[in-house]
């Protein structure tokens, strides 16, 4: 069972600063979305080396150019990319295939996915290593929770491993470490508590 | 009728001489998602500090946290930031209030979506500027063709402005240019042509 703190709003100096604080307790640094649209593949490059012990999340959340866009995250240093699950087969078979060929993983993002059991049950075939339930941060404050999503992704995959996020804090990381998940995804708990540090390792501390 | 040029495979360099020589052709410079990934808002700044009277367009294909991720294109400089047609609701209209709050503009990139028909017209209703049907690159081999697409879109939409990507070359410009879009995008057609230039030029001298 992995920690992934999901690093979107704080500078890069803060993320050095608090992974440097917590490298014992994170497992994976996520490089989050709108820190690679303001950033680019920088923040994964600079962080991959400051941690070289850290593995690096790129959540580029792939649509399309799935093998082309993969190969610009790994060749930059990340452990791990993101694709999306309402993306083309095609294009999670590419990032799967860029993957492969550096040696790294891919987790497919389930964010928006309208039949999870049904998708999910086709992702597991094609080689990912992650899938991730996903409670998009723009419907959080509508009280969908992603362990409802973790229990039927938990019910149907064979291959790949669990992971969830959206939303995840101390108020509820008991009942998704009981239901499992080789991934637990945690942002503003962490980001935007008032002592991160703490946070993160009152977090881990939960943790199977 | 605009033409945009959507640049992911050329360095920051050969995109800043081919618009310099064709800055009377190009109406939109698309920074494109794998430029993005690559660089951030870099190429969305440097471009549009070197080409004032070209629009900017951010391919960013938002997914969730649309306000705060528009807020950052918007800020880099761009006149227009894509979000993906597959989103929340929620996400759409985030995208929306941060362009109204910029004065920018919006567009829906309508990649993947199931039921195109019914999700234009939902879309149409959200104040977006423009809706693009565009047939993803991983699926271009496959024989689609995005002007079917484009004859649903403009049969069912009433506020938004139509445009299309995805494979356009000038041997299909024609039949695009008479079905009408307000913006027709290329990219492999001019980024990979021998002549990126003359490329640019032959096909802006098919619009009308």
């Amino acid at each position: 069972m992995k920690l992934q703190v999901a690093l979107d709003t704080l500078s890069l100096e803060a993320c050095e600063e608090l992974l440097s604080q917590t490298q014992d307790y994170v497992d994976i640094a996520e490089i989050g979305t709108p820190f690679v649209i303001e950033e680019g593949m920088r923040p994964v490059k600079y962080l991959k080396d400051k941690f070289p012990s850290i593995e690096i999340l790129a959540d580029v959340k792939i649509m399309d150019a799935g093998e082309f866009e993969a190969d610009k995250c790994f060749s930059a240093g990340a452990d791990i990319c993101t694709v999306l699950g309402v993306s083309n087969n095609s294009t999670i078979e590419g990032v799967v295939r860029s993957a492969k060929k550096h040696h790294k993983k891919v987790m497919v993002d389930m964010i928006e996915v309208k039949d999870l059991a049904q998708r999910a049950q086709e992702i597991d075939e094609m080689g990912v290593d992650y899938i991730c339930v996903h409670t998009a941060f723009d419907i959080q404050n509508t009280g969908k929770d992603p362990l409802d999503d973790l229990k039927i992704l938990n019910s149907v995959i064979k291959n790949a491993k669990p992971a969830v996020a959206g939303g995840v804090k101390l108020e509820t990381i008991d009942a998704i470490v009981q239901e499992g998940a080789e991934i637990i995804v945690v942002g503003g708990a962490i980001c935007t508590a008032d002592d991160p540090v703490s946070a993160t390792i009152a977090i881990k501390n939960h943790f199977q």
